[in-house]
């Protein structure tokens, strides 16, 4: 018997018990013994729950999970950064492996957690943390075996592309599709984690670190989102035969390495339109693999579960390597340096605005009511210099790079 | 130290080869032993080999690795089927376990060799049988512990999948582009395994027997080729804003499951239209994880070798559950049943065949030179009926699925 104790159960927690629930007999007979969740760890112990528990292993107290000798796996489910950080800690100090769907406590704490589990020996897994259900952390762990990997692109945030894609696929405005996302759930009542881009910018940390095998900091990103797209940006990407997806980029070069998280303007047809509504997609390259795609269930109760007991099971079946998977490669950040076509909008129409980006167009699409261009290959600091010298408010542009 | 025995040196062999010696190092680093080619079984020892390799190791004798005690896992890359079924058999009756990338051979003898391997407690693994490097019969494998899985498609022969790219892309005739397919090394001078549809029907036995935990066999689908295609009617499915792939689907209803391979019209801009060239896609669905898709590179030496290798590194790290993944769920075949709709072409224009398909057309696109109708809601059987009393030769019809 594995003794599971659960840090939460939120959407994903309660996802984890189901599952594991109606699948028990099927666990039991595969994996030889039985996978018990032996105490949840809540802020509220009486709050009522949608979920058949026996109410006695609801507890409020770490300190009964952290004591119990019989638990060996702790399964941290929340979205606290902080107290979790504390929590996973003294978990993996006290010889207890760890599993998480926390992408902003992995990325955070990355570097540290990881070496720490090594040191005790013990696992610290995140498959859920990346991608909702997809199947992406151990697939790449797995390739950077065999290759070196130089790229990794994502669709890495499920109400990003849900907005984009009925913006694009309805004509709707961008705070129409938010206040339904909201309604149905798919977005917080405070988006910017979201829409703003960090939620992305934390997994592509994660992903970046691990597939270049050196440390790929949040702060190394650069980060643009997706809240001042207009349907005027819209019309005008549809025209070009394109659609606008939120991607995350980390790509090495002969001299160094670029990251990026970029509302990112990709033609009909291609792959990542294909993308679409709630779903995510992580893709990398590795030098004997080649390119290989991931697409699934960005979020969700019942596919992030199965991701969190998809660890679950290689820990139960000691399938898990128990090595620190970063590597300690000193990497040259480049992102100053890149050059890419862009989209640029400015919803202002003055002839100094025009003048001040005439030198970076390639073409003009409008001049009426909004200054949009498309611009020569520029590196993004000098479009951000022009829009800092210019006379407009923060919301008033929007900027999207343009992918082959 | 794994030793290895190896089975064939031909495309993927060099691959597993060559990927070995450039990781070595990182290999041994992090599985802490060394993997060792032992012996190479090949049929002719003194050919010119464009490998780096000790010649004493190269054998024309399976004895001498069945018989070498320090020999535990036997990893067959040849295309041979009855000659490799008596070695991975031997093999595995001597307790060693066996890795190939034989499609052919695990389709053939898939419920044997699974549970002679499980008998044996030993390791039989196949991961590069099935759209080459992709990941894809491991992660069917772990999401069957979590999920039932209820259907499974993919785009499974990269040669057939770049003749109709080059079709719909280039307006190129299907001899033409087979012509240069045969030039590039991506199609063998006898492509009927290839273009027939032999070679993803047997991938989709593989697979549809995976995900629905019973026996498909390969005489359980319905087989049509690319081969009868023409540029007309290319260009008539392009009118539809679609394309042509090749796909293999396996589909479990309440009452019973269908299983076929066939030129399927897919939309432009749906995520099968995205996959292109010579890379392959897979995707199923589960009731917890939903729908995942992977893709990849679906053959060539590189990616394959990587896909074995995976699979050897699974057992050198001890990480398989050495059990029968195959279960022994009785199904019903359903697939005279199943309605569709769908594309033919025959390529005469006659009253009476204009006649005898007029009960099953939905939309006549063409009646000149060649009679093209899209059909409605029907059974396969009805159509190849209909087919089989005219008076036309075998070559003179091209049928397409036509999916939603």
């Amino acid at each position: 018997m594995i003794n599971i104790g659960l840090l939460g159960l939120g959407t994903v927690g309660s996802g984890v018990v189901e599952i594991l629930e109606s699948r028990k007999e099927k666990i039991s007979s595969l994996i030889g013994e039985e996978i018990n969740i032996k105490k949840i760890l809540v802020k509220n112990v009486n709050k009522k729950r949608d979920i058949h528990l026996n109410k006695d292993i609801i507890i409020s107290n770490f300190e009964e999970i952290l004591n119990d000798h019989t638990i060996s796996l702790v399964v941290e489910v929340t979205s606290d950064i902080e107290q979790s950080y504390e929590y996973v800690k003294l978990a993996l100090n006290n010889g207890k492996s760890v599993v998480t769907a926390n992408k902003a406590l992995v990325s955070k704490y990355f570097e540290e957690l990881s070496a720490l589990a090594e040191e005790k020996n013990v696992s610290f897994l995140y498959e859920a943390s990346v991608g909702g259900g997809i199947p992406i952390i151990k697939p790449l762990k797995e390739e950077l075996i065999l290759n070196s990997v130089d790229k990794v692109q994502g669709i890495l945030n499920g109400t990003c592309n849900y907005i984009l894609t009925r913006m694009f696929n309805e004509g709707l405005d961008y705070d129409e599709v938010l206040k339904k996302a909201q309604e149905l759930g798919y977005a917080e009542m405070d988006p910017a984690a979201d829409v703003e881009g960090p939620d992305t910018l934390r997994k592509l940390r994660i992903l970046g670190s691990l597939a270049l095998q050196g440390k790929v900091g949040e702060e190394d990103i650069i980060l643009e989102g997706i809240e001042k797209i207009t349907s005027f940006d819209v019309r005008q990407i549809k025209l070009m035969k394109s659609t606008v997806k939120l991607i995350g980029e980390v790509k090495e070069y002969e001299d160094g390495y670029s990251a990026l998280v970029m509302p990112t303007i990709v033609k009909d047809g291609s792959y990542f339109a294909s993308v679409n509504m709630a779903f995510n997609s992580v893709t990398f390259e590795g030098d004997n693999i080649g390119e290989l795609k991931f697409y699934g269930s960005g979020a969700g109760k019942f596919p992030t579960g199965d991701a969190v007991l998809r660890d679950i099971l290689d820990i139960a079946l000691d399938f898990d390597r128990k090595q620190n998977p970063l590597g300690h490669r000193i990497l040259k950040n480049n992102n100053s340096e890149i050059k890419d076509k862009y989209y640029l909008r400015i919803s202002e129409s003055k002839e100094n605005i025009l003048k001040s980006v005439e030198d970076i167009s390639e073409k003009i699409l409008s001049t009426k009511d909004n200054i949009a261009i498309l611009t020569n290959e520029v590196e993004i600091k000098e479009i951000m210099d022009i829009i800092s010298s210019l006379d407009i408010e923060k919301d008033e542009y929007f900027i999207a790079r343009i992918l082959d």
